[in-house]
């Protein structure tokens, strides 16, 4: 008899790996393939950050574990962070830090929801939200955006979701589409969610990739939300593991037991660049600058090649490009890019599993001569 | 109206940390608290494992994500590492590298079971293997093991426990006891895991920090096992938080997605230095015949202090102290011996939500003279 496997474990397969794959086995063989799949900044942490860590390891070898929610000075630093860019003021004590914000999202859920509980995701969607509130027995309720709604929420669509919702998770600047709530309508759904006793949880990953203007924090809006923000994106800390949460009073002390329970800590050596990076935030912005680049490009010579319907990106280093009017199977279609065009990128299936066979993401944040050759490729290829 | 907080994240507070509060509030007063309530080595990884670490750090500044469950050729180290030590032998496939053994143990809870599954834990117990159970909305069996099973489960007793399991975790050494089950025990536990359906969990985190003879892994007895383990212990690598799962074969791809959405992957430099590690257990060796030396103290002093009930102790690096003749309540017990004998140590409790209270758990892997002078503290409070 063959022991069960349990049925919250039956997470559907990120279709990016199997693209991933054969980028990788294409790559391997010799052949020169263009990647816009992946989901990373093509940085690392400015080298000061670098140094500073191995000045850590020298002044302190032992490195041993820190609080559940990380080192005070360090939680105290992320405050003061929100109170200079947000102009969002608050204890350090509401500051939880995390193993990466994917730590932070289990996190979140755990302490917020039970069993059964409804929890709304915006699609297309990071796939995690999906599969993690799948995992944890609560229940995903889809609220479907499109190209007319900027692919985010409106607080409309989220009514016409039919479900009353207990959580509601948004993501500005967005995985995939890099497209964002302007700060009314952020304000106007954190209303909605205080008004109608929805916990938002706020995801916050690609704050700073801006390239009109600046995101605003759900924390400044609604006192309840959960917001979620990680070191891998704007701060280029991919590998560190690295995340935070900004907690609203009431859950802290249950985040702070779920966390000592679920991960004793997050990572002491992390937990150092952290403090150091947000004094190099000059050579941050440089990334970003150099995104922003790639982004024009993308937009200016994509739609030559047929991918004419762009997210309206303004943020992230992503555009999610509708191509039903080239297929209807994301998948092979990539597949056949990669193998006819020498470009990777990601099936929106991922992100939407209803309607994503339709569309895929382009991910710009690598190399612009890169970017540059790729969309040649794909002109080329279309003709 | 406030906004719900979860039932499932209502997990009871460790009373260690109040023990922990007390004796650092005592030390920043100055006054000189000797610390058996922690529960890390007192010892980091070797410097040559540092330097090593460095050196990662300028070859490759990026530091990106590695894949979900590790860089390959660090789980095959792992493998060899079964192969060498245990003379048990499997693909590198089935080695799951994760954040912390935290991290490897709620992806075995997640993998293995569905909401309302009975899973088997061994009290005196590690704490979190109930909260997690709990919040994961499993249901806690609780198997109660005595200084007569030397804190070890028997088969006898599991089916003892009248309850239908579904999963068992064990632990061995054990925290909060050092006590261990012999090769043949645990033979025994394993094939009656295998003849009964059971999943059984194996938390093998204070392998190698052995006494008397070495621990044998479960894998080596039940294919069908989930086996934990962790650099924290002897590995000296706490902060870094790392830990590993040797995972059957039907379960490798459902870890694997669990741990893309939860996880992302493991800290990368963690990796890099858990690959060196192995390379230096010379070291760390030395490391356990320092425990080793501290736990012959504690044998020895203790029970002229009237601790005299100890765990018959043959690794990790804890005694579990009966002191159901000295007190009723070890809350209050702890925080009169750190005021009036300057020695801090862990209420029984935390590990035994039922018996624990006439228990303490004294952890012994500090500075030898400490150990000392805590000794001579409590003989001389014990008049």
């Amino acid at each position: 008899m063959t022991l069960k496997t349990s049925r919250r474990s039956d997470i559907p397969m990120f279709r990016a790996l199997d693209i991933l794959r054969d980028a990788n086995e294409r790559a391997a063989k010799g052949e020169d393939i263009k990647r816009l799949e992946a989901g990373l900044p093509c940085f690392g942490v400015p080298q000061a950050v670098l140094d500073y860590a191995k000045e850590v390891i020298d002044r302190d070898p032992r490195q041993t574990y820190t609080e559940a929610l990380g080192i005070a000075l360090v939680r105290d630093r992320i405050a003061l962070y929100y109170r200079d860019h947000y102009g969002v003021d608050f204890h350090y004590s509401r500051v939880a830090i995390t193993a990466g914000s994917s730590g932070g999202l289990s996190m979140a859920f755990l302490s917020a929801f039970d069993v059964g509980d409804k929890v709304g995701i915006c699609t297309p969607t990071y796939p995690p939200y999906r599969n993690m509130i799948n995992s944890l027995n609560l229940q995903v309720v889809e609220i479907q955006t499109t190209a007319e709604t900027n692919y985010q929420p409106t607080v409309n669509l989220i009514e016409q979701c039919g479900e009353k919702l207990d959580g509601l998770v948004i993501c500005s600047p967005s995985n995939p589409s890099g497209t964002m709530l302007s700060e009314s309508e952020l304000e106007k759904i954190c209303n909605w969610c205080e008004a109608n006793n929805v916990r938002l949880i706020s995801d916050e990953a690609y704050h700073n990739i801006t390239y009109e203007e600046p995101a605003q924090t759900a924390a400044k809006f609604n006192k309840d939300a959960i917001v979620l923000n990680t070191f891998s994106k704007y701060f280029a800390m991919t590998g560190w593991r690295l995340g935070w949460m900004v907690v609203p009073e009431e859950l802290t002390d249950r985040i702070k037991r779920l966390s000592e329970n679920y991960f004793v800590s997050p990572p002491t050596i992390s937990q150092h660049l952290a403090y150091k990076v947000f004094d190099h935030m000059d050579v941050l912005d440089t990334y970003v600058a150099y995104y922003k680049k790639n982004l024009d490009i993308i937009k200016s010579e994509l739609p030559k090649a047929g991918f004419d319907k762009l997210s309206n990106a303004k943020g992230a280093f992503y555009v999610y490009a509708d191509v039903g009017h080239m297929t209807n199977d994301c998948e092979e279609f990539c597949h056949r890019i990669i193998s006819e065009a020498g470009v990777a990128m990601t099936p929106g299936l991922d992100f939407d599993m209803i309607r994503g066979h339709t569309s895929v993401r382009i991910c710009y944040a690598d190399d612009t001569d890169d970017i540059i050759e790729a969309c040649r490729r794909l002109q080329e290829w279309q003709k």
